[in-house]
């Protein structure tokens, strides 16, 4: 028997009764709505983090909540910049409000430990934000404050792995948006959702090591790809995956089963 | 050869060339992760109206946009209360800020209708909010504003069929919480997540015409149910659905199709 | 001798007293500042719950505290819309936070018992919202939460009197904007405010079961009128009256005289 | 035959034509519910701009607004401090918001001109920010600018007027709290209100320079009264209301007359 | 030997130390950056009360923070208004967020004493407001709250130094801005910074009593200096810098070093 | 002659005429007040980047405003973390409306190129986020909107730099603070600042991946500095400072020399 590991498909009572009975983390994927080249989906930044949350949550026991589907604004070094369409996005400050209404309402449930599953590298300094005024006004209310984890899940891939795929071409994570790495999780997660044949060789954007407003799109390929994702492969990705799917659920276990007296 | 309809499983090359070149109008589920008995999971009010949604995407060549899953608090007399376990809501701000947001970005994508699809009654007046909130900021960027629509999918029951589904004892909607018609549409469209074992026999919860807080839970049945499901079934599950999605497709011609003139 | 019940009229000394001996409920009316057609002030809905309010305090020894004038925007299924000269309306936001603040200050007072009286359909959710944030910024300050009540008037009419007042053409109270009963009650409590001869006759407004924007304003009477109040007397105005100041102080009594076992 | 110069009792239409046809100022009443003794009524900062608004208004034809009840908190220098039961105010960002969505509903009436009349010295430099804020949104908004006053409609009382009524003993408006100015002008207006026999002589408050949190609230005497009232009469408040009704009123004249070059 | 008194300056062991051992006031200079005439440099609402805030710390142990540079809106009686170029300012919300979280953040290190010492007229009420919102949200944390002063410095100025620097013709603090008091003390404190041959002979600017939107700015001298700083000088600088250094002083000892009971 | 480069001792006359005549950029660094270690004062964010941002300025006509002191909260893996006695920092939502504020002023002062200096990593994502709200308030309100750059003054380091003063040591960014490049550079611009005696030797910190609340304050070195200076001196940080000031000049005349075709 298989348990369910998706929150939005248990019911309340099952809920409650995982966390009066087995206290699991909950993990949150935050992902975006935002172009990633014409051969990948508008969710990539979705689908990615909440396959690697349900694979970590069916090792350690964990429960995955509803993903956030839009994330924060697209800036041109790591997702090509807020001028494409399709991308659909979010001020700071509401990213950071939903985010702190989740914790304070899983505090009241009493859940202990609660991993945000970062899939948009926009996302990362508000989810700090978001932990930060969470605990704030949990504290405020007097609540059992969860402990909280904020993970981007491509930090957990390892040198060797990296040598591995990308011979000694791997650019900078930033630049991998749409690239060899999201395109081979995709192939390997979601197939059917990948169009290959709509991809050109290029080679990475050249940008420059500050931000500018406005920008310059020429800096930025059309297609939204920040590094050609040829050379992609579903083995490739089982490799990635594989090894985000261990390294976090090492991640939790080292984390949320440390000794509680760091609380 | 089908279109996809859902907005997630798009590339932004496929969306865009279906905003520049048919125009459609883009249809966003507004739901919630809120109690539904102990025989409905917890995101009913997501799933009913993303399937209403999509259907109507495939009759009217709309675009379903994803989810919102995080709603406004539950109330006692209209989703049992916020005491329960697992529900899990956002405040007023983030949810109006959150739609505010989205809106802003689809007058961006020259996306000229929006409808926001509600499946959790106490978001109503809040997406009411948002939407002129919306428009006032798209006003001030010098934007194209975009036509919205606000549609609680149940107020297109019609008596007919109320009448035939529940032959005379319809309570009252706000009472229809986990109820015989969300049920029963639950069982037409995801029969796999609906526990119907689970459930008791009993007669509509009492509540006063007025809110207190603190609210009395005794008056709320400890199963989160406020009226009994016994009775739902799928063939009135279709029932529902088939004029929901009927009504809605109507009504996105209707409001969408009018002359220009009105804006 | 009379007491007074209106805290404006109060000095502080004698406010506190009576707060400090015989613990009243305070009563804030919510009301509007919106067009009520031709023959209705542009205060209706602050006008009525005020009446209602102090006779109900009379009864149940109350105190009224001074109303709040500015409401949410206008509806056009219930207020006729936003596009009215003379409709004043504040944003969620600031109605919510002046309530707020209004609750927290009665919490540093030590009143236990508070009531929103809300004349204006509008207002119900943000009322709502604004009970939820106060109780949880009083519970972080340490402060004994006041128990608090969000009520419609409206919602205490019985069917008995609607069907001896309208003689079975009630048509729903969204559509009674300026209707029937409103204009009774002010010909009841304020004849000189009102000016009947300004009334034409004419059925009620079709409009549809969603919100759209823009909507057509062509499907709201010019005057404002939803509903035609031809057929308005004083008589049914004190009936309704009469009611709902029966029904409100019983309401008092049953959800503020309830045992503390609730809080 | 007088004209109704209350909005509150106007119907929209005549609210409505009185805009269009005569162009008339708004007056803004933007008092407190805050302690004035045992003599004086918590809305005292209320009632006393409202009357003068309503001569002005009789006088140049202006109309006045809904007053605003409840205003800023109190600080000990000016009104006793924030300690006392029965003031009830509200934070600088409530007060600030509501202004501005009153300015903005006003240009949309295509009002050209608003007066805000402070009667709550506490409230001025928030009323100085609503201001500005509005004006920027109005702009934001594409909408015409109404000109807009900030008044506290003490700064109106001249040399000989103070020098007639206090004998030499001006102390200083702030610590004209509940004092002979605010009791005389009530002793006019509202003698109903005033209960002289719970006056005490003593001499002023004496406070420090700066504000401090805590405060020593030993400096405030325990009645609220900062300088005795003794000595007020209706007859001074005459000669009070009747200076500041013909200041105000040539102020408005004054500064709404000018040409629309300094627009 | 002599202390540090900046804590810009000071390591963070050493500041910690202070803390831990000598429970210091800290002391905030709150200025703007704003015209103060052809004369004098932007930054003078900073530098005044940096230099007195030194000077009374190294008298009585304190410690100074970093200054808030960026002061609220100038309004033309009291800074010439907000039509200068080089004037730059900001929001109230944003100067209240700042100085609250600062104090939350002094609460945290357990300093018990906080004075502001505003530079800039305009900031009072505004830093009234971040104190009250600070203690809220102190005592809501749970946390030791410091005690708060706000100090305008220029209230500290006797009537004999009126007297003896202006011979009779003081004209109001409002008016005195970039006048002989600002001019004075810089010519005292940094001489380098200040340009007398610019100074032109002028009398006070005459300015309503209210204040207006959009302003007649042909009612503040073009140079931004509301009156004559002619006469000022280095000595009438020492005087007054002497009179609030001494008096500052002498208010922190009087009020922080009170016993304990007023908390 | 030199000219001034610094806003906050210019007149508004000066600086207006240098506005008009030559166009100037207008840098601003934006600090902190940090825990950098026993040896380095609390606020070498902010010295920093003012020294690089001066030196600039010299050499490309820029003008330099006053400093943000108050930045983000640090986090443990680039700051050490936010439990250490001294780090003064503010909410996102704080920062984020003072530097749109402070851009909303400069455009109004017609300022048409303006870079945020960064020197502490934490306030990053906050400047963008004020940049993009910034320029869509800009582009409400009419006005031209100037053009933005947001620098992490550390990423102008070369490789070859790296290599020379780092021996094939360097750790990773965010590890350095208060580390060998801080150090130096403080050694440099302010030695009267550097206690070098309080340094001792240690290895870098060891943090995960991830960020955790509460996180493990054991992994963070007591003294707050994450990699050891030890090797720090004022020829490396001349090394630095060159570079920084060489690179950053370069990058302002690149981005905003550029052709206006881009904005």
């Amino acid at each position: 028997m298989t348990t369910e590991v998706e929150m939005s498909r248990m019911s309340w009572t099952d809920y409650a009764e995982a966390i009066a009975t087995r206290d699991p983390a909950v993990l949150i994927p935050v992902g975006s709505v935002e172009q990633h080249g014409p051969h990948l989906p508008l969710a990539t930044d979705c689908l990615i983090p909440e396959a690697i949350a349900k694979a970590a949550a069916r090792r350690t026991g964990a429960i995955v909540a509803p993903t956030i589907s839009y994330g924060y604004k697209s800036v041109p070094r790591c997702g090509g910049g807020q001028h494409f369409c399709g991308t659909t996005s979010v001020d700071a400050a509401t990213l950071i409000g939903q985010l702190r209404d989740i914790v304070r309402e899983l505090a009241r449930h009493k859940v202990t430990k609660v991993s945000f599953v970062v899939g948009h590298m926009e996302n990362l300094w508000f989810v700090t934000e978001a932990c930060d005024l969470a605990l704030r006004e949990v504290k405020m209310l007097g609540l059992e404050a969860p402990r909280l984890m904020n993970v981007g899940y491509w930090e957990f891939l390892s040198k060797p792995t990296i040598e591995k795929a990308f011979d000694g071409t791997f650019p900078d994570w930033s630049l991998e948006h749409a690239g060899i790495m999201e395109t081979s999780i995709m192939l390997h997660c979601h197939p059917e959702l990948v169009k290959m044949e709509r991809l050109t060789e290029h080679g990475p954007a050249t940008l420059p090591v500050y931000d500018l407003w406005p920008y310059d799109t020429a800096q930025v390929p059309d297609t939204g790809v920040l590094n050609t994702a040829k050379g992609a492969s579903a083995a490739k990705g089982k490799l990635f995956y594989d090894e985000y799917v261990q390294s976090f659920s090492d991640a939790l276990v080292d984390a949320f089963g440390k000794s509680p007296s760091i609380r």
